[in-house]
């Protein structure tokens, strides 16, 4: 019967969310057994090539192992689908690719599905997979999440294994979980995660940043953010407006350099060899390495430790409460210019990227009174317990 | 008593081991009671200006606050002497300072104290200070401690606070401790520490690297370092004369990369503002930071963290043993002109690198046969209890 649903979901699964559909049969049976899984092209899958959403090519090596997170999955008895549509290289929030097709999200006729893990958000709002097995280096978990509806997680980086997985920026990247129903995010978490998720104290108090996350953003959210706010506040949770340095500095900071140095850190030589292969928006943002210099990223490293930990010591019992993303997921046919699409781009990564930059976790649900909106809590570096304690109680009340 | 011993050794400190001396009472008493102290001038000393061997300038602000390793001491009773000369920014393991003058070695007529703790080594085997407060990116403590004929520590960087310390490479820095007599080690290391250095079983091997740090090493210090390893092995120490592929991936590590960008990561406005006040070949050496790119210097500290994990799994029970230094002390004459400088200056932190970029622990021990040569210990991170304790049997064999 398992395999049976898995066969069905691989018979839907198919362009642009997904790249490629595997074959192989279900192996074990686990806390996972009876779930689908979109597996985010940009993992390694054994017996399967690994694209990472690059231009299709028919010399790419086959995977000789999983992964660790798909092993992990595997294991726990997990039906995978396929290796679904992205960003390539995961390098950029909108999930618009050139090679395969843009996944555009099911809740709002022409609108983009967001990115980087776009075919994999896509796939679970749709009911093609339970789970999407994604990353999350600047929000390609999360704001593919609001797009689509659904709620996305991204863990504390060190806290679930990278290897198998391609790098976009070793410094910001985690693993992603991408889930259709809330009550599917515990056991994933606790199938990927070294160690399982520990008892944790809810907080009784969340951040309303006033310096951070709440400019640009459109006034269908503000509102359906601020409705939330009262749901919250109604529930008992105290709701602290606060205009906080901290913020000041993070906006400071030139969190392009991570993906942008990286990127050529991991794929230079593809680029220097076949710049002509990339996605041109890609390609172009990877350029932007030349903008600064070996001891200027090391500046920007060293100030990004310091941010981190100092939102260890803010933010340990009280989480940071913004709209997941500060737009509605824009009409393909709104990006065609690429200066609407590198302002869009910046603008939809602005509040994800947060989590990543202070080590941190954060989770995104949906809002019901506005689809295709999310709301967002973000803790800091190891606070994962308490961030998906939270989201499971607001699910039920939003 | 005490502060009449610390008055006597201020009077004896003087240039060009000295750059200052301070004149505050000893506030405390505790394990290095009746113990004077000569501190690096890139320590934070309150009320002094800190110059870290750089031109005299009369513009620079006092320390409001000890650095954290100097509280520690002072908090510990030592006697704190002056500020010891230095190469500028620590940048070299010669020692040579053109602003403040060059430390000689009490050893050998003529020549020169190795740096770049060289005043704090050449005043502790002068017997003016009994430890030296320095510092160790790439043998600071233990290339001037071989010279000078005592002992220089090199703990795992993360043990000891780095607090109002001038930085050369955050990624290689650590504090270091030269002292003359072997039993001061544990009590100031102790001191130094976060944490009092735990038990830990002496190891039955060591390795001796046959592809790496026995190249061009001076013919009387091979012939030492051979009649050493005929001692340890009488005393029971099994040697392993052994080529392993770690060291041939650790020599294809560009290891000048982290001095260079990390230096102009820290004193890039100095440098680009004055470079005229610079020591010329301290000067040349952080130009060096444009010869990598960005993603070129996050390649290395990727490279670099991979090493050092590497190390910790297969020198856990078997440090490394290697002579200190490849050379004899140089004269001073010797190093008048630049090719022969940089020769000499990559020679002398070739061995002692090692310990820095695996991020682990070394000691330097004086080889008894041959003043100016050392025997050095290294092992990996946090086998920092386990490098002392054979130091000390070392040090009662050798």
């Amino acid at each position: 019967m398992t395999q049976d649903l898995l066969n069905q979901a691989r018979a839907q699964a198919t362009a642009p969310d997904f790249i490629q559909v595997f074959d192989d049969p279900i192996t074990a049976e686990g806390p996972l057994s009876g779930l689908t899984v979109a597996v985010k092209d940009l993992f390694d899958v054994q017996g399967y090539a690994t694209g990472a959403g690059t231009a299709p090519r028919t010399d790419r090596p086959l995977a000789t192992r999983d992964a660790a997170a798909v092993a992990r999955l595997r294991a726990a008895g997990a039906g995978l689908i396929g290796h679904a549509n992205m960003t390539e290289y995961a390098y950029s929030g909108l999930g618009l690719n050139p090679h395969h097709g843009t996944p555009l999200t099911p809740l709002i006729e022409g609108c983009i599905a967001g990115g980087s893990t776009s075919g994999g958000a896509s796939a679970v709002a749709r009911g093609v997979a339970d789970i999407a097995l994604g990353t999350d280096t600047g929000g390609s978990a999360r704001i593919p999440a609001a797009f689509c509806g659904i709620y996305g997680f991204k863990p504390t980086a060190s806290t679930i294994p990278r290897d198998g997985a391609v790098p976009l920026s070793h410094s910001l990247d985690s693993v992603g979980v991408l889930t259709r129903d809330p009550a599917l995010l515990r056991p994933t978490l606790n199938v990927l995660r070294d160690t399982p998720l520990p008892a944790a104290d809810m907080p009784g108090t969340v951040i309303v940043p006033q310096n951070f996350g709440l400019d640009d953003v459109a006034p269908e959210i503000v509102e359906a953010f601020e409705t939330a706010l009262e749901v919250l506040a109604e529930g008992g949770i105290s709701i602290r407006r606060l205009s906080l340095p901290f913020f000041d500095r993070y906006r400071a900071l030139p969190v392009w350099q991570f993906s942008a140095v990286e990127s050529r850190c991991h794929h230079g030589a593809e680029y220097d060899a076949h710049r002509d292969r990339l996605d041109p928006r890609v390609a172009s943002r990877m350029a932007r390495a030349e903008e600064t210099d070996a001891p200027g990223y090391a500046r920007t490293l060293l100030a990004r430790q310091a941010l981190a930990d100092e939102a260890t010591r803010i933010f340990a019992d009280m989480p940071i409460l913004l709209p997941s993303v500060a737009i509605m997921p824009p009409r393909l046919s709104d990006l065609e210019d690429d200066a609407s699409y590198d302002r869009l781009n910046l603008l939809a990564l602005r509040n994800t990227s947060l989590a990543n930059v202070i080590d941190g976790c954060s989770v995104s649900l949906p809002l019901a009174d506005l689809p295709g909106a999310g709301l967002m809590l973000t803790g800091p570096r190891g606070s994962d317990a308490m961030m998906l304690g939270m989201a499971e109680v607001l699910a039920s009340e939003l």
